[in-house]
C-alpha cells in the first residue's frame, strides 16, 4: 500500500473560513466572538470536500492512506490568545477526525496543537491527549515558531518543549515539524518560511543532544527536509566541527524526511543522499503548489511519479511508501492491522 | 583561469579581533571606545595570514583569483550604531584592499557596508563609493537582515533598498546577498541563518518585480542558493501560481548561484537544475566547514573537485570557472584585462 504521511485539510467547506474570520474579528471585540457551536458543517459537506479533491487525486495516483491534519497555513498560532487557539485547534482537529470516520480506509488524523506564543507547552497536552485517545490521532504537527516568522520561542532542543516530548514518547507518536503562515513580510509562507523552518529545526537538533534525553522521540521534517539534503555535506561537516557523532548516529534514529519535493532532480538527490529508512512518502496535496508542471504535463505535487522514476528498487520503494511510515507512526500501523483483522 | 567569487578574510591577524572586542566593549562605555588608528597590522602580518592559508589552498587546488571580502560572520551589523558599523566596515574593507595590493594577481576586493539596523541605506553609499573608486572593489556584500536573525528590515524588493541598487547599477557591480552572524538562538549562523537567508532573498525577488525597476541589477545568492535548486520545482510552481513569468525569464538575468555546496550530490543537482550561465564557481574557504570529509578524504570546501566530477563539458566548466564571473563582475573582468596588457 501507499501511505501519504503529509496531507492537510486545505479543502474544508467555506463555512470553516467564515467562522475563523469571525473569530479573528472577535479578538479585538469580544461581543463579536462566535461560539464554536455556531459552526455547523454536515457530513455531506465534509464528504464532498474530500471526495472531489483529495480522494479523487488519491485514486488517480494510486495512494491508499493519508495522514491528515488541519491546514497548516491556517493554524496561525500567532492570532489571539490561548483561548482563541485552543478553540480553533479543537474545531480543526474535530473536522479531521470526522473525515477519518467518513473515509476510515483512506484518512487517519494528525493533530494541531493550541500553540499560542509564550504559553507553556504543558497547556497543549490536553488537546493532544484528546486527539490520541478519543480521535485516534497517530501524530501531531508541532510548530517550532508559533509567532509566525519572528522566531522568538526557544529552539526545539530547549527544555521549554519537554512537556510535549514527554507525552509524545508516552504515546509513541511522532511530530511533523511544521510552521504556519508567516506574518513577517520578509518570509513568503510556502516559498521561504516553510523551508527555512525545516532547515532551522534540523540544525537545532544537530547542535543539541535532544535525542539523548529522548531516545525514542521522532521528528518528521517536511518538504524534503528544507535545504538539508542538498547541503548534506555542509551538515556532515558542521557536525564534525561541533564534535558531534556522524549524522546517521547522531540524528537518523530520530529524524525523518518526507518526499514533498516537487521535481525529479530534487527527489533523486533525496534518494541518493538520505538513507532509504529515513524517507517517508508524502505529497502535501492539495497544498502550496497546485498547478501542472509545464515541463512534465503532470501536477507538481504528484510526488509518486518522482519516486517511481528514482533509482530505487521495489523493496526500497516499499519502505518509502509504507514500511517506514508504519515504523515511525506505530499507531498508524496498529490501526491498519486492526482493520485487516 | 579559475575565479573563486566567494572568499572572506576569515584568517585576519588576531589584532583585528582584539580591536573589535574593544570596540564592542566600548559600545556601552564610550571612554573605552578605541580609535581606528590604534589598530596596527603590518604588511608582513597580512601577507603571512594569506600565504599560509588561502594562498596555500588556492595553489593546491589550482585556483587563480579570489573575490575577497571581510569575514561575513564578523560583520555583525546589529552591534552598536551606525558610527560603530561604519568604523568597522572601513577597517575591514581597508584590510581586504591591502590584501589585494599585496597579492594583486590573486585577490580582488568586495566590500561590506555599514548596514546598521534601521538606518537609511543611502548612508551606506559613501563606503561603497570609496571602495569602488579608491580600492578597486568589484562587488559588495549586501546583508538582507542587518538585525542578525530578527528579520525586521523590509524585503529586498522594497524601495527602502533602492539607494544602494541605484549605485550598484551606476557602477555595474553585483551584490552577494549574505547575512552575518545570528544573534537569534533559533538560528545557527552557518547551518541555518545563512541558508535561510539565501532562500528568503530568492523568494523576495520571485514575488516582486524588482528587476523590472532595475533590469541590470545582479544578485549572487551564495551557498548554492540555499534551498532553492533542491526545490526548483516548488519555485517554478509558486511562480506559476503567482502569475509570474517562467523563472528563467523572471529572475535568471539577474540572479546567480555560487557553488558553495559541500558534497558531490549537491553540486550535481545544482548543475542539473540551474542553467550553466547562472552558476559561478566559489568555495567560501576557509569558512564554515573547514574539515576533511571522511567519506572522500578531501576538504569539504574543496568545491573544485565536485565541479570536475560533475557532468559538465569543458566549455561549461569554463563558464562556471571564469566566463560567468567576468560577465557578472564586469569590474573584475576589466581589472583582469588591464593586468594582461
Amino acid at each position: 500500500m501507499i501511505i501519504d504521511i503529509h496531507g492537510h485539510y486545505t479543502t474544508a467547506p467555506k463555512a470553516l473560513e467564515v467562522w475563523r474570520n469571525r473569530q479573528i474579528a472577535g479578538i479585538g471585540n469580544p461581543a463579536q466572538m462566535p461560539r464554536a457551536s455556531e459552526l455547523r458543517i454536515g457530513d455531506d459537506e465534509l464528504r464532498e470536500s474530500i471526495e472531489a479533491n483529495q480522494m479523487r487525486l488519491m485514486r488517480e495516483r494510486g495512494l491508499d492512506m493519508t495522514v491528515f491534519s488541519p491546514r497548516a497555513s491556517f493554524m496561525a498560532h500567532h492570532l489571539g490568545d490561548f483561548q482563541v487557539s485552543s478553540t480553533w485547534a479543537a474545531i480543526c482537529n474535530e473536522l479531521c477526525y470526522r473525515v477519518s470516520r467518513l473515509f476510515p480506509d483512506h484518512f487517519i488524523p494528525a493533530a494541531m496543537l493550541p500553540q499560542s506564543p509564550g504559553v507553556d507547552p504543558a497547556t497543549w497536552v490536553p488537546e493532544l491527549v484528546k486527539c490520541v485517545n478519543e480521535y485516534g490521532n497517530v501524530a501531531i504537527n508541532l510548530n517550532p515558531d508559533p509567532s509566525g516568522g519572528h522566531w522568538n520561542s526557544p529552539p526545539l532542543s530547549d527544555r521549554h518543549w519537554y512537556p510535549i516530548y514527554e507525552k509524545m514518547v508516552e504515546y509513541d507518536i511522532p511530530a511533523m515539524i511544521h510552521v504556519s503562515t508567516s506574518c513577517n513580510p520578509c518570509f513568503h509562507t510556502t516559498g521561504a518560511h516553510y523551508l527555512n523552518a525545516d532547515t532551522t529545526a534540523f540544525m537545532q537538533c544537530l547542535t543539541s543532544d535532544l535525542f539523548s534525553d529522548f531516545p525514542t522521540l521522532r521528528f518528521v521534517i517536511p518538504h524534503g527536509g528544507g535545504a538539508v539534503p542538498y547541503h548534506w555535506g555542509r551538515f556532515r561537516g558542521l557536525a564534525q566541527e561541533l564534535k558531534k557523532p556522524l549524522l546517521k548516529d547522531h540524528l537518523l534514529d530520530n529524524i525523518f524526511f518526507d518526499t514533498c519535493v516537487y521535481h525529479q532532480p530534487g527527489i533523486d538527490l533525496l534518494a541518493r543522499v538520505i538513507p532509504v529508512d529515513n524517507i517517508l512518502f508524502a505529497s502535501e496535496m492539495i497544498g502550496a503548489v497546485r498547478g501542472i508542471d509545464p515541463e512534465t504535463g503532470h501536477y507538481f505535487d504528484d510526488t509518486r511519479r518522482y519516486i517511481e522514476a528514482a533509482h530505487l528498487d521495489p523493496e526500497q520503494r516499499h519502505r518509502i511508501y509504507e514500511a517506514n511510515a508504519r515504523r515511525v507512526y506505530p499507531r498508524l500501523d496498529a490501526a491498519l492491522k486492526a482493520k485487516d483483522r
